[in-house]
C-alpha cells in the first residue's frame, strides 16, 4: 500500500480476497463472521496503518449534503420538535434532509431504509417503528461505513450511538410525583413494551412502586398503541377497576388528554378522584382542563444534538464510533392534572 | 424520425434546434417563450405525431419509484392525515415516498424542490409556504415533465392540477353559524392573505357578514402566524375591542384553542359571552372545553385523491393534463364552543 494514503476496509478486502462488507462486520464485532475470518482480519490490521475511518462517508464517491431522517411518526409534538432542531442544524450548514416516515411499522421502516441507501443520504437519524426486533436493514448504512445516528426509540446493543432521554429516571420521577400526592394505586398507562422508552419508563415506574412499598400488580399495567381509541378504552378499563385507581402515569400526552377527557364525562374528578400525568409536554398539555402534569422532552435540543454529532462525523471534525449514549436532560413539568387540593390524609 | 417510435419534445427541439426545455414551455403555453418560436413550434407538432407525453416520467432514464411530498409544516393533523392518504395509496402501488419540510420559508421550499428533482424522484405533491409567491422553483420538473400536483396550498394559476377544498365556502358557512347563533360582531383571526386558503377562507367571512348586512371593519381583521404566540396575541386583542367582540372565526384550531383558553382565564364565558368557531377538525378540538365547532377538513381523502392521481399519470393509466381542480368534500363540525344554550335576543 501507498505511504502517506490512508488504508480503507477496501484495501483490507482486496488483500486478503474476502469482501469490504466482512471486513466492516468483522471490525465491528459483528456475531455473523467467523472466529478464523475475524482473526485473520484482526492480525491484518494489527500489522497495517488501518483505523477505523472517521471520514466514512467519503468512502462513497461524493457527498450528496442530505441527510435522511427516518421517523416512526409525525402525527407528535415530540417529533416535529426533533425535525425542528435537526433542520436548524442542517440549514445552518447547507446539508438538506430529506424525511422517511414508517408509520410505526418495522416493514415500512426497512423499505424506506433501503430507499434512502439507495438515494446516497450522507448520513441517517433514525427513530425505530413499534416493532422493529433488530437493525439488520441498516447492514447497508454499516457496511458502506455510511453513519447512522439513533434518537428516542433505539436499540441499546452498546453499539450504535444513540440519543435518548433516561426513561427509566422519568418513569421514576413520574411515579413518585403521584405517590408523593397521596397516590396509593397507580395504573400504568403505555405502548409496547417491547420498545425501549416504554420498557424503561415500566421499569421506572415499578421502581417507584418499589421504593415506597407499594405492591404492583399486573391489572395496573395497561398497554395501547398511542392512539385516541387507545386512550378511550384506557379510561374504560380505569373506570372498570375496583377499586378505581387513584393514580394514573400515562406515556403519552395526547392519550392522557383523551382519557381524562372521558374520565371527567363519567363525573370523575381529576387530580382529586384519580392523579394523572403524561409524558412529552405536548402543547396539547396546557390547552386542556385541568392542565396536565407531564414530563418534559426536549425534542428541538435532542434534533441538535443528534443533527451536530451526525454532520460533525461526516465532516470528519468529529467521530461517532466514540460515543456510545447522549442523554438530554428531561424533567417534570406540575400541573393541575396531579396536584391534590384536599391532601389525601394516609390510610 | 422512425415510424412506431413517439415523437418526444428532445426530438422537436433537436429537429429545430431550440433546447427542450423552451419546447416544453411553448407547449405548455408559457409566457417567457417568444410568438416567432412558439409558432414554429406549433407548426412542427401540427405536422407530426406528437402528443403530450402522458408516460412524462419515462422520458428520465429509469422511473425510481419514488415520489417527494413537499410540505409546508408537519405540525398539524392536517398535514399528518394528508400524508397518511397518501402513504395508503403510496404502498399499495409499490412506491415509496421521501418529505421534505419547508417550514413556511420560500428559500426552504425552493432548495427542497431542487433537492427532490436531484434525487430523481417520479412526481411530486407540494403544499405552498406562507411566502412562496410564484412556481419559478418548480420549472425544472415542468422542463422535464416530472408530474407535480399542488394540494391545499397551491397558487390558482390555472395551469397545474390542484387538490383543494373550497375555502370561501368554507369561511362562508363558519361565519353564517356565528351569525345564526346571535352574534353581530365577528373577528376573523387568520394568517397570511396572501395564501390562497386564507384569502378565500377571508373573501367567505366577508361574503357572509355582507349577505346578512352586518358591516366589516378592518379591526375585525387579525392575521398572525398560526403559532400559540399568535394565538395569545389574539385573545390579548379580542379583550381589548370596545365593545368586545361576539363571535371569531379562527382559521385553525390550534390557534383557536390558545385563544379560547386565553379568553377563559380573563373570566370570558364561551359561547355566551364571544362563540368560537375554529378550522381543520383537529383533534385537540375534541378535548378542549368547552369542544370546539370547527371545518372539518378530510386530509386524509385529500392525500389519496393527490396521490391516486399522481400515480395513475405516472403510470400513464390518467392524464394530470386534463384535470385543473379537484375540490375535496368539506364541511361544519358543530360542537359546544359555539352553540349558544340562552339564545341571543335580536337588537
Amino acid at each position: 500500500m501507498k505511504k502517506g494514503k490512508e488504508t480503507t476496509i477496501y484495501d483490507i478486502a482486496r488483500q486478503l480476497n474476502i469482501s469490504a462488507s466482512t471486513v466492516s462486520r468483522a471490525l465491528q464485532d459483528h456475531p455473523g463472521v467467523n472466529k478464523k475470518t475475524k482473526k485473520m482480519i484482526d492480525d491484518f490490521v494489527a500489522q497495517t496503518s488501518f483505523r477505523t475511518n472517521p471520514f466514512a462517508s467519503n468512502l462513497r464517491n461524493k457527498q450528496t449534503k442530505t441527510i435522511g431522517v427516518l421517523v416512526h411518526e409525525l402525527n407528535s409534538n415530540f417529533i416535529t420538535s426533533v425535525l425542528a432542531g435537526i433542520e436548524k442544524v442542517t440549514a445552518s450548514e447547507g446539508f438538506d434532509i430529506i424525511i422517511a416516515h414508517s408509520s410505526e411499522s418495522g416493514t415500512r421502516e426497512a423499505a424506506n431504509v433501503k430507499n434512502l441507501f439507495n438515494k446516497r443520504v450522507d448520513g441517517l437519524i433514525a427513530s425505530l417503528s413499534f416493532d422493529t426486533s433488530n437493525l439488520e436493514h441498516f447492514q447497508p448504512f454499516f457496511d458502506r461505513g455510511v453513519p447512522v445516528l439513533f434518537f428516542d426509540r433505539v436499540e441499546q446493543d452498546g453499539h450504535k450511538t444513540v440519543v435518548v432521554i433516561d426513561n427509566a429516571k422519568c418513569g421514576y420521577i413520574a411515579t413518585q410525583h403521584l405517590i408523593e400526592q397521596g397516590c396509593k394505586r397507580i395504573v400504568h398507562v403505555t405502548s409496547s413494551l417491547n420498545r425501549n422508552v416504554y420498557s424503561q419508563r415500566y421499569k421506572g415506574y415499578r421502581d417507584a412502586l418499589f421504593d415506597n412499598g407499594l405492591a404492583f400488580e399486573e391489572d395496573l399495567l395497561i398497554v395501547g398503541d398511542l392512539t385516541r381509541k387507545a386512550g378511550a378504552e384506557a379510561a374504560l378499563k380505569i373506570l372498570n377497576m375496583s377499586p378505581m385507581p387513584d393514580g394514573a402515569f400515562i406515556t403519552n400526552d395526547f392519550m392522557a388528554a383523551v382519557c381524562m377527557r372521558a374520565l371527567r364525562e363519567k363525573g370523575v374528578a381529576i387530580p382529586n378522584d384519580i392523579a394523572i400525568v403524561g409524558f412529552n409536554n405536548d402543547a396539547i398539555g396546557e390547552l386542556i382542563e385541568p392542565a396536565l402534569t407531564t414530563i418534559n422532552y426536549p425534542g428541538e435540543d435532542m434534533g441538535e444534538i443528534a443533527a451536530r454529532n451526525l454532520i460533525n462525523h461526516i465532516k470528519g471534525i468529529g467521530n461517532l464510533e466514540q460515543t456510545n449514549t447522549i442523554i438530554v436532560r428531561s424533567g417534570l413539568v406540575v400541573r393541575g392534572s396531579s396536584v391534590r387540593t384536599t391532601p389525601q390524609t394516609p390510610d
